[in-house]
Parts: structure tokens; sequence; C-alpha cells
């Protein structure tokens, strides 16, 4: 049995990260290239994988907002996004075509989440949930080694909080819901409180309790219904390790006791940081791949 | 091959409802019995199975809470109720010794979720929500023909809404959380402020806009995290059929035109009364029995 060529993608909004290799063994070979129109693009990532010897099969963990629903005429598409001359470009179709080979395409939280799920914070459990705070707020869900995927893909990041008084005169930062969790802690969210990022705020700020509390108050609700066996919070706003504790405190406040399964009360091994770093993105790209048909 | 001897045990806190049969062909024999003890249920229960010829694989949806991680010595148990007598009944430990038969537990609400989403208003979809807003109010999601568990099972009643300015003298019923989506729109909850059930409100009471507004955020909220392509809204609550068009307003309300998968856009197959009635429960058992290693 011949090896099968196994590509990852992570494509972003400013770059798209290609590797060949393999998720466990490691990387064989990978570049960089910057997210400038869709075919300048998609021509520099297909000459990287032409020159390298081509590719079987392929993962890409994209920026989205993707169209994932098969029964969608539109699906392997970017749905409609901000990002100028995005909306439509068919991530699926021309990669595929152009390569010859099967694509799997899935969400960048959810590529992310099953790597940390399958080879990082995650390793050994069967129900994972992975969350970033970033520019944005998303989550995503990993069964038994894949992405949960129902309607499309989860949007967690939008779900509304309760705002709390101390924060009363701020009216977030969506644009479509104000004060769901992403208008309330992503960066963006806390540089329109403060004018400044988090990583700038002096350690004791208020602004640490607050972007605590919610996602504490996120994470309880997460678990109340999808029950899963671990929440790992990455991203640009998590890498404040000091928010951790009072995120875990919020949670156990919200729960007040209700759950009584002994791995969410330890809470110092229920909500925890990642643990791939910055490779996790084309990991989980590399790991989609070996699930495409 | 021999077939299978098939059994299902709906397991409530009035009344144990036992069947032998098939979830798809029907029920060739059911009985009812009172629940008292765990003794003498359990007795009364396994004369049943016996005198009709034995079983072979046994599925128990359950009043809970149960302790369904097999990692947990409880497993297979009933955890801690207010239910006298209850806490720590070994529901798998005593039908299996007794019967000699395979036995799958799961809960009462992930039990009748399963056979509406096999068999009932799910029929064909991947990913279904089911919730039930009775006494209680709670929730199973169903993929791909099984309930999800990764920490023991969902608690989705539990989570915490945005109170209604016109609710705010209403403290809510659950005494965990006060005002949870059980604590403000369960059954008790919905007596506790009008002194009467909702079945007996006047048709422009404005209670039903206000349990209808909080059911919308609810499924809104369970969308965006876990994207279920339908919700399957039961219990007795639900039999007040007036508050579905309130429920599927709020719901696009709370989502403010987000999510565009068109089969959220149609409310009206999304948010869907069940399609079983009463025989949810007993034909969910025979499907979880048929899953029972």
């Amino acid at each position: 049995m011949t090896q099968q060529r196994i590509g990852g993608i992570e494509a972003g909004g400013t770059k798209f990260v290609c590797a060949l290799g393999h998720p466990s063994d490691g990387i064989r070979v990978r570049t960089t290239i910057p997210t400038t129109t869709p075919d300048e693009t998609f021509r520099a990532v297909i000459s990287f994988f032409e020159a390298n010897g081509g590719v079987d099969q392929l993962g890409v963990a994209s920026f989205g907002p993707l169209v994932l629903d098969r029964q969608d005429p539109d699906f392997g598409r970017v749905a409609k996004t901000p990002k100028a001359g995005w909306t439509g470009a068919d991530i699926i179709g021309t990669l595929k075509s152009a390569l010859g080979c099967a694509v799997s395409l899935d969400t960048d939280v959810n590529g992310s989440g099953l790597a940390e799920a399958t080879l990082g914070a995650g390793r050994g459990l069967d129900t994972v949930a992975y969350i970033t705070v970033g520019t944005g707020v998303g989550g995503g869900l990993i069964v038994n080694g894949r992405p949960l995927h129902g309607l499309n893909h989860p949007e967690m990041g939008h779900i509304l909080l309760r705002k709390q008084a101390a924060d009363s005169d701020f009216a977030g930062v969506c644009p479509f819901h104000g004060h769901c969790v992403e208008g309330l802690v992503s960066g963006p969210a806390i540089l329109a409180r403060l004018g400044h990022p988090l990583s700038e705020a002096e350690p004791d700020a208020p602004i640490y309790d607050l972007i605590a509390h919610y996602l504490g108050e996120f994470c309880a609700t997460l678990s109340l219904i999808a029950a899963p066996q671990r929440i790992i919070l990455g991203g640009g706003v998590m890498s404040n390790a000091s928010l951790y504790p009072g995120i875990r405190r919020s949670f156990s406040t919200t729960l007040a006791d209700y759950l009584q399964a002994p791995a969410v009360r330890d809470t110092n091994a229920y909500i925890v940081p990642p643990a791939l770093g910055d490779n996790a993105g084309v990991i989980g790209a590399m790991l989609l791949a070996m699930n495409a048909g």
C-alpha cells in the first residue's frame, strides 16, 4: 500500500499556512502565503503542493463563515463575509479540481479543536469543547474524533449573556447582537472599553474580573447544553493566563453546585489552556485531511 | 439467527411502563407499574419480563439524575435525588443480574429524544435536539442515532437566561439557580406566577408571550452552541400549542438574522412539536435496548 500524501491548510484572514506531512509524525514541509484575493491566494497554494510532489488527501481549516451543509448548493464555499472578494469563494471546488485530491473543509476553530482534542489538551477524551477568544469568539465540539456538524457549524460566540451591572454602559461590539459573548469579551470588545489591549492593562484592573465572569458563565452554559468532558480555551485574549482562575470561579458560581460529576468539580482540569501552540491549526487541517473521502 | 427479545422500560417518578416488542414493528405486550420503593418496583418489573418469556436486550429511559459515566464507580445508578429511597438505586445492576440480559440506561429525555429523532419529528436528520418542558425542563442531543454523552448527560434546563423586565419581580423556582430556564418556564414556575396552570390562563394572558420569549431565547442558544438541524419541543407545558408561534418569533429576534442556513429561517419546520405522543418514552427505551452491548 502506497503511503498517502497528507496535506493541510490553515486558511486565515491574513495568511494561509500550508503543510505536507502527518499530524502525529510531523510536518515535512510548510510555507506561509499572504491572504490576498482568492485567485492569487489559491494559485500560490496550488503551486506549493504541486512543487512538493502533490497531495492525495487535503484538509482545510478555514476562516468563515463557511457553507458546510452538503445539501446546500454552495457547499464548500465561503458564505457572506465582510472580507473583500471572499464571499462565495469555492474552497473545495478550486482545490479539488486543481490538485485532483480529496478535500475536507471545516472551520478554523473546528480544525484547532480537532487537533487539541486528538493530540493536545483533550487527548484521550471522547467529547471536548474548544473555544477561541480573539478577534472573534468561536467554538467547536469534538465528539469521538470528529467535529460535530448538524446545521452547518456551531456559532457559540454569539450566544447572549446576562449583562453585568458594572458593564451596563457598554453596548458590546457585535453588529448583530451587541452583548453576545463575542460582543462582550473579544479582543475588539476589550479594546473598545479600555482603548488598549488586555495585555497592557494593570494586573489588578477590573476588566480581568469582568471578562473572566462572562467567560465562566459561557463555559457553564456550554457544559449544561453539550456536556463536554473538558473545555479548552485558546486564542489571543486567553494568552493572558491570569484569566483562568477567575473563569473557573465564575463557572462554579454559575453552576451553583448543580453538576455533581467529579470532572466538573476539579475546574483546574476541566477548563484548560491549549497544548499545541501555534501548530494546532495546521495539524488540525491534516487531521481533517485524514477524514477526507 | 434467533430473534432477539427486545424490552423497554420508561422509568418515571410515578410509574414504570414496561414493554416487549420492537421499536418500529410495534409493542407486543406492555404493562404499567406504580413507582414505589426501588425493591418493590424492580420486583414487579422483573416479574413482568420473566412472565413474558424473558428479554435479551433491555433499554431503560429513566427519571434522574443518573450516573452515566462509565468511569464512575456508581455507573448505572440513580444519583442524589429528592425522590425518597431512590438515591443510589442500582438500575443496571439489579436488572442485569435478575434478568441475565444486556441493559442500556439513559435519561427519560434522551429516550424520548432518541425515539422522536429516529421515528418521529426528527426522522431522517443527523442532529436533533429534543426538549421537554413540564415539571422540569430537560434536553437531549441525538447525533447519528445516539444520544450525545460526554460528561454524564446534558442538563440544558439549567442554563441562565436574561431576565425580562416584565418578569423582574419573579425570583424563579429553581432551588439551585433561581431564574434558569427550568426556574422560569417549567410547570411549577408558571403555577408560582399565576396560581393555576397555563392551560387555565385566558387566551391573551401576558404569560404566553413571556414563556415564549424565554423558550425562543433558549432555542437560539441551543442552536448556536450545538447546531441541531431541528428542535423538538415536548412536555406538558408545550401541549399549549399557541406557544409555538411566539417561540419561533423570539428565536428569530434573538438570532437577529445571524444564522444564514435556510433550515433556521424556516422556523415552522425548525421548531416543532413531537410526533409520537405518549409512546415516545417506551419506544425510545426499546431503541436504547438495541444499542445495549
